[in-house]
């Protein structure tokens, strides 16, 4: 596969007499994809019906002209303010009973099904209007879906959608109120249509009735986007992608990506360690201007996996951003840096955002790869640079890792539904184990826990799998796959109760969690030998061997030759020597890389990549501050 | 008094068939009493006025005839889902005005009329059914009132019996008027119609108006409580119990007490040290899996009196649970620590919760004393040594102890609805009175406000009683005992104003409280000889003699024969001084105990407390950590 | 011009019988000016039309007679409740869309005209029957406008007015649309009738959206207080004057102030200490019982500038106050020092608030001038001393300071609508800069952004001016003052867009502002030569010659003969040095005060405040710890 850039541009913000001069430039600065429309629905359709293309016409021929391949955004995540007057009752409602009003973006309920049939109107329209027009070679499906918490909608539609989700899913009120265990606090209903939506209740609600309800919020949005590809299919054979955002659990991506091509996401490594990483003021501090050296990587291996081996960057941050609390600049170096360790994950495009910053509206202080008065701003030559080297590189997208991590939505609401430990995270415990393996060098694939092949997987991490499927299990079996479970792995059925017969719940594990203690932050339990628990920390039995204990005594990892089970939340320390254990005992070598420096490998390719703002030393290699090099067979064969 | 060890059993959650073994097995580890039936009413009125209660009758009668006595609940705290379709209007409204939905427990407003009557109904029904069944030794009325701040609702139904309760307080609404002082800033009424409940005003509402509200919801809880407790009395004369939540200041216990035979309260330890209490970041460390040493003595002592002498643990934490931020599980010992202390304080029954783990439901994580896979938990073991030695004491329920503190609950929402120091807090002023009182080796009762008998009592402490009665004074003077007041005692009328004779109003103590300061948390006020006032310092002026002075000069606790006035918020070493003053003053002798250790005197008996992971040595006895010892007349004669 | 002293009273709080004997005091304590009324509208009209006013004819003949001048206060701030029922819509609504209702005071909505209609109704009443009293020498409308966050208000009322002022303002939907960039997330209007509040948002709306809605609501509070002014204009020639609440940025004072004659405020040094501005612990510390040292002086040069010279302190704290989280009392000398402060800073009329203590009601810890019980509270004699050493000065209104600082609303709320850096605060930026100029020793005028004639302006500042009137500049370049602007001056349009010709918008000056950095908290970039810039640093290009150099080399203060720009955020070390180097070039001299005194010229007059609690030595003369010296000509005329 030979990675491309592209970039993000917004024809309908400029004057038409710029375009062409526009897309010269872009192509002069290597760029191959443009990615226009998915915020222009006012624009095509200013008043209900009446339909204004021909700007937009015009826009795809100049730039196709111009030698670059069009994204098609479908304009679904900005319905014109017109469509409220028509659809009153299409906002999303927050969970205090509060309607979001107009006035940015995302403005809709994901159940409200006379949105739904607009979406498709105007997908239709779009449809046959451009799959056959030969410069729109993929497709994006709305915006970011779940971005400003809009999975979750409390507005009458989604409770009565969600009433019919509930009916398909159990059958009969009985068979509900026996799957919830409502007898609790006589919590029964007798009818469907008394089941509300798990908000405002007086203490918390039954979390089997929450989880329920994140997983249907989740259905909906699959359902949302599944009106739009289902169209899309009708017209084109080109790709269908849809642009996640990063650090993004509301719905199952995986369950979105089915029904695409190509998975792709956004990319502000700055502003997501700024606002959304639960990262140390002293890690962020250091990052300041870099990001944090493995939130990029994680999201390009995860949506790998929801791509299904195909995932592009579809937004890449330029320079500073402005939506984040703090909103430092990139140090010279990282905007091509991220394109390229992006290319390292598999990347077949990454597409920057955007192309000129906005003299107007939410995003001003949004950097573009030019500025606002049309002058090249910093990133652009670090684009081209992203361009240039790309063209030298081709990319297995088969090659696997020798180390699988399961990553599982439903895992995420679980946790969030009853921490029980006010700080117990499950993005933070997944993103932990990802840190740790890639400390110690090691390239990873991030898996669903629906993952059936693990053939070629020597280790496979599931730190917090609230219900393990018995098909993951018995891939790592067929595969010969040593499976690291815990902490918190197997603890509840998908039902939201504890498993009958005890946790983790998988058979042939001779391990039982007893019970739990969740700690306060600074109250940690030494492990003997090196390294603690902290956060959460399970009471073991059961006869499987113990192969790491506390200082009390109490066995704190436990295994056989083809599973081992984790009891509590490793700091740092314990993470590594875990991860040096497992390592061991399935014949993978350690190559620790040095304090912000990562190794990706992919085929014959090796890419060193250096987060820190100074050179390091890798196995002899010389990687610059904030720079990349690539090794082909250990040759170098580029570097920034 | 001999003190007996319960549990609190949910037939409704189990198979029939198990019902036999664990009644056995609750006998077998000495369980005397079991509580039942307080969440049950959707198993009992699955649809409205289709009575099912044919499992009751049996599980009753299979536990009956285990040995067991049964505490019947009244199953009101969780009205089914069918009561709100035909109640609408019954659920609490909080205080943005919205409605506290189904789907947890407690989802009622207290002064809904025709959710009392719907109370009456199956009060008055499981009266009928059980009152004469042999088996049924008490009834627990309804289930931990005010717990998830239930007791204020700003519903329509609120507001109606407001101004009923307006009216008959204050006949006109011009008395009202003037009472409130609402001159003030035009805030007048032309009628009571006009009055509304005290939320989301523009900014704080006139404190007058918020103390009424306060008392006026107080006055419901009462109201509520006692439609279930007439009716039980005209059937049983078997104890009527309410089990209170601790750390829970929304109503008057003493209010509810009053038509009560037996007060109770439910004790989580750990629970309520990671949430409820103002402790430092070290004291939540120190106690991290044995709670605070003092919250539950105080408790113990509080509901005492509120019980009139009778009063039980009904819900004693057996392990971690749910609820808290976070929730580690108790050391070895505390379980048997926390009965045995609870049992040192007069505590006829101390009743552990619950009896098996829930599998399913809000609680999960809440420790059981069996797993929930039947195993034996940690905690039988230590309930049953509980009962073994309990088997042993004869406590003598009417001994009092040398010293009274004064526990006010209008003087809690006082402070709460005007702290004119943010962190100015009343129960935090209480409890740390306690605790030095009890660093110092000394027993104390608590006692209402209302109290006139104080004959026995050497020393009284009243610290931030709002507005202090007269007939407190006078049995202070008729019992010769020494009022400790202040600091912000006899500070406002019932009306919420300034008293008319100066603050403090209490009739021939010659000092005045000319001004008063809040200081921020780290600004003190050094007092001359040692010890510092912090938070809250008031200006006293008036003829007193000084016996403490700040290192400015100014007086800060000053009295005669009679009465002290102590005149700010005092630091651990100045409360050690007072305390040492005032004890010296009337003849008795402090006995300091070591950090963690606690001393509780009853009759001939001495129990030693030890909350600390290690052994101590009091007096020349050595209290293991987590540890009780128990001498009768000085010698040894049980120990943990 | 001859300072004098004042006193807010209540005569509808006492008894009439003690009327006299106020008035006598007040008399006899040097007060001059009494200020009544303003909340007393319920015992004006205590039912809708049925006046009655006898008590406030008699109320101000007793004042009147015994030597007081009467500022009759309107009572508009607190209609009674009676009103609410006759106009249920004229609450404000607050963000979350809940009515703020009735039960404190300011409760009412500024676009709604029925209410309007009444405040007219009233205040033609009171003009009809007090214009003519020869005891009512001046006026105040209404209380405190925009306190209690009530500028803005979601309501239907004020939805309705703000389309009519779109209308007015771009005459088309169309216009706005442009104007407003609404292009940029589909959210154009096809009519103004489409347009809602921007609150309740899905994320952030258009700033343009925003900064239109809150120059409407400031727009909106002009308008209510001219039809108070309008009437009362037709009727008296005496002065009206309105009292701001310091701190107060919700509208903009400069357009209230143009419909008065003289500004005044409401000046509580030591509650805003605690809760209104952005201090570090040390110094909250620090002046604990004294105030920042530069908050008043800041308000008394920006309500001069408000007054167009004239001005007052209505409101002057004369002990505790009851509304800041916490309530520390003055040192000895303070309640002096406020006063003679805001007379050296020009005030005509330094008024005390309260005269006696209220017992009821919310403020019953806000001392006054008197305890509840009628004694003499501490600030009284303080107030005395003001009162005679006022009687001993005169104080030149029309003398300029050699410095202006640029003080702009509108800008305030531009940077809270998008601060880009969390942190990033317009007021506290401007009071950094007027306290370096402080800390330099000089005195300083505050002027809006309007200000044209800048003649005897050696030097003037204009941080954070977020679009810079053409006149401005206009009139530096005439009076031959140097303006040193920036960060973030003329960064966008009136609408809310990045300036076409780029950031600064100032013609002439050679520089370019390419892009910007917001920096968390402790993060700072070193500028060579000592000091740093924090928070909030811009990328600068262009050919004026740089002053200043960061560490990395890059320009941070750049310029010409005639302006300055200043590239960042300076931390305290910075700001002395940019001060430094704009006096050398100007030609005026640092004269650099101790820490916590400062000095204030004016006139022949020179005024050396003290805030420490110690004294200190300002060139050759000892000013004690809360204490001021006055000098005239160089010789000491009075000292405290």
């Amino acid at each position: 596969m030979k990675p491309t850039v592209g970039v993000c541009y917004y024809p309908e913000h400029w004057p038409e007499d710029i375009w062409h001069e526009d897309a010269r430039r872009m192509v002069e600065a290597g760029i191959e994809w443009v990615r226009i429309g998915e915020f222009a629905w006012s624009r095509m359709e200013a008043t209900p019906g009446v339909w204004t293309l021909d700007w937009l016409d015009r826009a795809i021929d100049v730039l196709g002209r111009a030698g670059l391949k069009v994204i098609m955004g479908t304009p679904t995540a900005t319905p014109p303010r017109w469509m409220i007057d028509k659809h009153p009752d299409m906002l999303a409602v927050d969970a205090n009973g509060n309607a979001r009003k107009f006035g940015s973006r995302r403005h809709y309920c994901f159940s409200h099904m006379g949105y739904r049939e607009e979406c498709a109107r105007v997908v239709e329209l779009l449809g046959v209007r451009y799959s056959k027009n030969p410069f729109v070679a993929a497709w994006q499906t709305d915006n970011e879906y779940g971005c400003h918490d809009t999975t979750l909608s409390y507005s009458d539609a989604a409770q009565t959608r969600f009433r019919e989700w509930l009916a398909v899913r159990y059958g009969s009120v009985d068979v509900l109120n026996d799957a919830w265990g409502n007898i609790f606090w006589s919590m029964g209903y007798n009818s469907f249509d008394q089941i509300e939506l798990p908000n405002l209740t007086v203490t918390e609600p039954n979390p089997a009735h929450v989880l329920a309800f994140r997983r249907f919020a989740s259905d909906e949005v699959a359902a949302f986007n599944r009106v739009q590809t289902e169209i899309l299919r009708k017209h084109t054979d080109t790709p269908l992608i849809h642009n996640y955002m990063g650090r993004e659990l509301g719905f199952d991506h995986f369950d979105v990506g089915a029904d695409l091509d190509v998975a792709s996401w956004d990319s502000y490594p700055i502003g997501f360690l700024s606002d959304r990483l639960d990262a140390s003021e002293a890690q962020k501090s250091a990052y300041l201007r870099q990001g944090d050296p493995d939130n990029q990587a994680f999201h390009h291996d995860l949506y790998r996996a929801v791509g299904r081996g195909r995932w592009w960057v579809m937004e890449q941050q330029p320079g500073p951003v402005n939506w984040a609390p703090y909103n430092p600049a990139p140090l010279p170096g990282m905007v091509a840096l991220w394109g390229l360790e992006a290319i390292a994950h598999g990347a077949e495009v990454v597409s920057y955002f955007r192309w000129r910053q906005a003299p107007f509206g939410q995003e001003q202080y949004h950097a573009g790869l030019l500025y606002a008065d049309d002058r090249d701003a910093p990133g652009l030559a670090e684009a081209q640079k992203v361009a240039e080297i790309a063209r030298g590189l081709d990319i297995d997208a088969d090659a696997r890792a020798p180390i699988a991590l399961v990553f599982d939505y439903p895992s995420a609401w679980a946790w969030h539904t009853q921490p029980q430990g006010a700080d117990f995270d499950y993005f933070h415990l997944t993103f932990a184990t990802y840190k740790a393996l890639r400390r110690a060098g090691f390239s990873v694939d991030i898996v669903p826990a629906s993952a059936q092949d693990l053939s070629g997987y020597k280790l496979a991490m599931a730190p917090g799998l609230a219900t393990i499927p018995e098909a993951l299990i018995q891939g790592a079996k067929d595969a010969g796959t040593l499976m690291v479970l815990g902490p918190r792995t197997g603890a509840i059925t998908e039902e939201y109760s504890l498993p009958p017969r005890g946790r983790p719940d998988v058979e042939g594990l001779d391990v039982y969690v007893d019970r739990v203690e969740s700690l306060p932050p600074g109250q940690t339990e030494a492990v003997a030998g090196g390294g603690a628990v902290c956060h959460w920390l399970e009471e073991l039995s059961g006869g499987a061997d113990a192969l790491l204990k506390l200082e009390t005594g109490a066995s704190v990892l436990v295994g056989d030759q083809q599973a081992w089970y984790l009891g509590g939340v490793p700091d740092e320390n314990l993470w590594d020597r875990v991860i040096g254990m497992a390592a061991g005992h399935v014949g993978l070598t350690v190559r620790p890389v040095p304090v912000g420096a990562r190794r990706r490998e992919v085929g014959d390719l090796e890419f060193l990549v250096n987060y820190s703002d100074h050179s390091v030393e890798i196995e002899g290699e010389t990687v610059a501050g904030c720079g990349v090099t690539i090794l082909r067979g250990g040759v170098c064969i580029a570097r920034t």
